[in-house]
Parts: structure tokens; sequence; C-alpha cells
């Protein structure tokens, strides 16, 4: 028997995971590399960060998302160095040769050179970080319930999330349900009116990528939940307990959380191309490098076109990108030209909280509670697994019902700021 | 209105919890002061560290379970000293006047001097532990499943559970089902029949509080989850990749879990006062200190007596104590005299994998299959919360089914081994 030809993919988010699934039915022996031994499910990262979820719920384990592939083989490492010549990737634990390779490394976070706020800052890209911001939410709390200085209590309080995308509108929602809505009652001899959460967005909107009407709708639920949305203002400088926003004004904030902004990973360093905006790797309309056919680049990293549009980085994009990479790769195998790829929007949706979402799917825009159900359905279906599915759904449905929040625990986590640097490689 | 006296209770965990909850009825203001901001549910710790549960299921916030009790305040801080002169304790969030004091600060690891195990193995007595022996299992495979050296795959593959009382027991077989049912089909190409599990016990049966036939029971479960049960050997010495008997036989070590004894916290350096064996605290029958009536020890850390014979460290005992204790401070308030605790022992179980636990109430003792169920419904009933009930339930019927171990995530945490003197205070 020959031996099959080798795919190496190298990062387990949605891109790399769902080529890992797609090519179980191709010709091929496949090995998918990743740092974690989980896959991580980043839409519902901000309610593990705002005690809804349980990591377990949002992360499962690559191996056993791969078990029916028989043919996908695993590797918990990072990846040192590409030499596409030799057409060899080096890990942390050994070597692996490839006839085909998928880099779907994804992005982190992007301070655009923003040092200060970099240094201050929590993101939303990965589950530590996601764990870490949860329990500097509710020690800020536990700190605030003791401490006799007006001044150190109220920078305590301050909550404010920059940038005012899904992630960013998203966290924002949650985090004003949980401090106005479950917090109260933990926290009798407190006096919830000196807590401020605030959205900084740059534009004149929030969701930006959604109808005006829908971003509008979404800046008015979160006001509804006390959280004050700052239209139009960026951030240029963080100190100690404070955050800068252009024009000079100084916002307390005890605990700031960056969503402003994304770039693909430095991954692209591993391969010495050149990039291009927000350090993406320019592909072929069949997802590879011009130069190197035999690699291709998809997801967050990948600077991919449709239609002339450069595709954003969502993660619906990505497990399309990662389906079609398996279908290419069949196809050569049989003889077949390179197809190209065409991206298939579903719609976009993202949710404010409780009983409310915005959601756009094609010429239909809906909000409130009709778009919550949407969303709630959605999720749903996609998240991996039926024991997460059903322990989301209490989870929901508990906090639907009582305004609770199963997991308000402090549980500490080594150092991840600097994740933005190595959040997946 | 005069003022109410004021009770401080160190520690959240079975004892401390419990008197808060019982003082909701006494006319006082009390404050409950911990390090951490969940009471943990010990005796299922094991199911976190084989990772069948998560934190959440077995951790609730304090200040949760202490909602109902308005008259009781939650501090999340260390105890740095207590002046018993002064009826003073000084939290490292600020100073708080008693007019009683509960100490219940429970039990740590116990190395009987063994530094050189004390470097290499990890405790389960803190949640930390739990995720980190998680983790540390989870990982091992990743690695063996990598090595090309034999001896390093032999040695990440030895898993020694130091000690067979229930900790020791019921983690073997958890991990034990674990490796030999859930990880096969996450590692395929592994061979399992490298790997090793060891419990090493010192005296000459396993769970020797139970009745022998128990003990001889268990230990045949075990047998029977391919956990290899050493009797009447102790551990003298460990290197960096194997655990030395005495007599100088060899064990190949990776992990190694240490639940071969337990000692009272070193709070009582707290109270400058001399220590029984164990490091624990003596007192009254009316559970307080010979000399100061008004400080009260509950608990591991409490050497208390009834009817001659000193009381086990038990969840069960603590409670009683807990409840106790706020009877007598009640009492007091009323004018009448301190009552004697007396403990009433419901029983004790332990489970050594699915469907299969050993249970001894009174003189009923039953095991395999009747004993399991005794042991769910048990632990169903003391999980605190109806949501964590609900996935819990879910936890182990689908593991039940499937033998599927839900939570296999590492996640990294910070170095923990040092909890010995520091697990909590």
């Amino acid at each position: 028997m020959a031996q099959r030809p080798r795919v190496v993919i190298v990062g387990a988010g949605f891109g790399g995971l769902a080529a890992a699934k797609a090519l179980r039915r191709v010709h091929v022996d496949a090995v998918i590399v990743d740092r974690h031994n989980y896959h991580l499910f980043l839409p519902l990262l901000y309610q593990v960060a705002s005690g809804l979820l349980d990591p377990s719920e949002i992360a499962h384990p690559v191996r056993t998302a791969l078990r029916r592939a028989r043919n996908v083989d695993v590797r918990m490492a990072e990846v040192v160095s590409v030499d596409m010549d030799a057409r060899q990737v080096t890990t942390s634990v050994g070597t692996l040769d490839y006839d085909s390779l998928v880099l779907a490394t994804g992005s982190v976070d992007n301070y655009y050179g923003l040092m200060s706020v970099e240094r201050r800052a929590c993101g939303l890209k990965s589950l530590e970080q996601g764990l870490s911001l949860r329990s500097q939410v509710l020690r800020a709390f536990e700190q605030a319930s003791v401490t006799q200085d007006e001044n150190q209590r109220r920078c305590l309080l301050s909550f404010t999330v920059v940038g005012g995308g899904p992630t960013g509108v998203e966290y924002c929602g949650a985090l004003g349900e949980l401090i106005h809505r479950v917090l109260p009652k933990d926290f009798r001899h407190l006096d919830f009116s000196e807590v401020s959460i605030t959205l900084v967005e740059a534009t004149d909107m929030v969701l930006s990528t959604f109808a005006p009407r829908l971003g509008r709708k979404a800046a008015d639920a979160l006001e509804r939940r006390g959280v004050r949305v700052l239209l139009g203002r960026s951030v240029t400088d963080a100190g100690e307990s404070e955050l800068v926003l252009d024009g000079g004004e100084r916002l307390p904030a005890g605990t700031i959380v960056w969503a402003a902004g994304v770039q693909a990973s430095p991954a692209s360093a591993l391969l010495g191309l050149p990039v291009q905006r927000q350090g993406r790797i320019a592909v072929t309309e069949a997802l590879h490098l011009a130069d190197h056919p035999e690699v291709f680049v998809i997801g967050d990293i990948a600077e991919s076109r449709d239609k002339g549009e450069v595709l954003p980085m969502l993660a619906a994009v990505a497990i399309q990108q990662g389906k079609h990479v398996a279908r290419v790769i069949d196809d050569r195998l049989k003889g077949r030209p390179d197809r190209a790829f065409h991206y298939f929007n579903k719609g976009t949706m993202a949710t404010v909280g409780r009983a409310c979402a915005v959601a756009e799917v094609g010429p239909i825009r809906v909000n409130g509670f009709i778009g919550w159900l949407m969303w709630l359905g959605l999720h749903f279906i996609y998240i991996i697994g039926f024991r997460s599915r059903a322990v989301v759904l209490i989870s929901w449905f508990w906090n639907f019902l009582f305004y609770d929040r199963p997991v308000r625990l402090i549980v500490d986590y080594p150092e991840v700021k600097r994740a933005t640097t190595k959040t997946r490689r």
C-alpha cells in the first residue's frame, strides 16, 4: 500500500478543526497541532468571563472532537518554525513532514501600539483571559466591599470596555446584568450607584457591521442595562486607575477590557512572508499561497477575497474555508483543478443580554426577543457535544428565570496579559 | 437598640459555613472570613481531578450560600493574627473585633517531614490542587503520545497514589476509569499496557476505618480497575522519576498523589497555643478553649473528644460542631449553661468507581452497586444549589452510560505545590 499524502494543520480553532473533520473522508493522513488540548468556542467566551458558563461548556478536547476522524492525529504542541522548501514543520515535540500544510492560527488582540493600554487591559481571545477577567471583576467587588477609601472604591467599581463590535457589546450587556442584577444580592452593603460600566467606541455607532437601526437598538438596550455608551471617542493612554480619551477626558477604570481590534496571529512570521492589512497573509481564491500551492492559509490569518472584497474575521468564514481546503486537497488527489472559495453569509447576530439580541440574515433584520430566540437556537446547535448542550441550556434557563450566575468563583490563573503575541500559534 | 454581640468565623469550610448558617437565627452580627470566595465540597474534589466535574459544580460562592443569613457578612481575606486579649482578628483587609471567635481553618497535607516527596507530589485538599492534578495527568498522556524515549514514556505513564484512605481509594478508582475506559478512545496510538497505577498503603488494608470485609472488597474492586494495590509498604523518598519504598524498592512515578496524611492547618500558630497530635488544638466538651470560653475551635483543627475518643477529621463532625457552636452562643445570650457536643455518626462511605462503593451505616455494611446508590443519594443531597445538582447529575449519568469524561481540559494554573502550609487559613 502506497503511503498516503500527509496533511499538517496548524491551529485547532474553527478553521483548523473544520478542515480536520472534513479530511476524514479524504485519502490522506493528517495531523492537527495546537498549543491547547481543546477547541474553544470563542463566541461564548464572554459568558465565561461574566460568570454564566464553565470553561468545559465552551472548550472541548480536540481529540474527542476528532474521534471519528481515524486518519487525523492530534499533537498538543507549539509550532516553532516552518520550512516551506523542505516541507517540514518543527514543533516543540518534534518535526512533521507534510505534503499539504493548512495554516489556521487565528488572530490576537491588536492594541495599535498603545503599550500603556496593553499593560492594563485584558482581552477576550483565550480561555485563560476569560477566566482571568472573571476573577478580576469578582475580586474588584470583594475589595470594594471592604475599602474605606472612596477614590479606590470608585476605581475598583469602574469597568470600561473598549470597542463596540459584537465582542464589546456582548460583554458589556453580560457585565451589566451580572453587576446590576446578580451581585447586589451578594454584596448587600455596597452602594451600586457607585458602579460605572462604560463602552467606548471610536466610530459613531456600535455594531457597525450591522444595519444602523440595529446598532441604535443595541446601544439603547445597553443603556437600559446601566451601560454608558460613548460613541466617536477613542482611547489614547492608560494609567494605574484611569483611561485617557482623545481630547484629554479621563475615565476612572479599574478593569479595562480590550475588544477594539484584532490582528492576524504572528504565525505569518513562521512563513517569512510579507503581510497585508491587520497582519494577514494574502491567498489565492483557492486559499493557498500564490508561490506555494501546497500551503493553505485560512480563517482570521488569511486575507482572502470573494467578489473583490476582503472577507471579515468571522468563525463562519473560517469554518467554510476549512471545509473548502479539504475539498481542494481531495480534488487534487483525484486530478481535478482547484475550485475557488465563495463565502456563504448565513447572517450575523449579537446578543445584548437576557432576551435581547440583534440579528441580520440577508434582508431580515430583527432585534429584541425574536433576535434573542434566533441567537439561542443558533448557538445551541453549534456548541459541541450533548453534555455541553444540556449544561449550557440549564445555565441559560436558570439565568433567564432567576437572574443568577452559577459560576462566580475566584480561582487564580497565571498572568496571561501577554496573550497578544501568543494567544494561538 | 443595644449593639448585638459580634461573632467572627475564620474559615468557610464545612464547619465554618455550618456555624454561619446556624447563626442566622441567633441575635448576633457575624462575619465569616475565608481566603477564597467559595465553599469547596471537598469530598468530590477527586472528581474534578479526574475530569468528571467542573470546578463550579463543587465550589459555591460563600456569599450566595449565606444570602438568607442577613446578619452574616462575608470577607474574602487572609487572617494575619489573632489577639485573644484584645479580642481582635487582624486580616489582610482590616481588623475585626469579636465577642466570640470560631476558628474553623481545617487541615492541610501532612508529609511527615518527607521533603523530597512533598516537592514532587500533588495533594487533594484545594481546588487549585485538583485542577493542577487534572492538567498534570492529561499532559502526561499528551507527552507520552509523542515521546520516542521508552523510559520517559514509562515514567510519564506511571501514576502513584500514596495513602489508602477514602481520598486515595476514590481517586485511584476514578483515575483507573479515566485512564482505562476513557483515554484509550482519545489516544489511539498509545499502548495502554504501559500504564501503571499504583496505590501504596502503609497499613495492611485499605479503608482501615471501615470493616475489614469492606476494605478487602474495595481493594478487589480497585484491582479490577487496573490499579495495583501495595499494602504494608510506606514511601521513604522521591526522585525526579521514581518513588522509593521502605526496603529500597523503586517505583517509576511520573505523577505522585499524596493522600497519606493530613494535619491541622497551621492557624493554631495564630493563637500561640500548644498543639496536640496532628497539630490539633485541644478544646472542652463545649468546643471552646479552656482558658478562653469565647474562642471556639471546630472541625479538623480541633481535638475534641466524645465519650473519651478523639473525633476523626470528617466533614460530618465539622458540620455538627458548627451547628453546636451556634447553639452554645445562643444559649449564652439567653443565660443558659454550655452544652457538651456529641457526635452523631450517620455512617461513612467511599466510592471505588462506576456503580461500586462501600458504605457503613451503624451495623449495616454494604458494597458494590447498593453501596454506590447510597453514595449517590447522599452526595446529591449535600451538594449545594439546584443548578449544581442538575449539572452533576447529568455528568454522572453521562459517565455511567458512556464511560466518558466531559472535562478534559488542560488549563494552566499557577504553581500550587506549597499548599501544605497555606491550603486554608
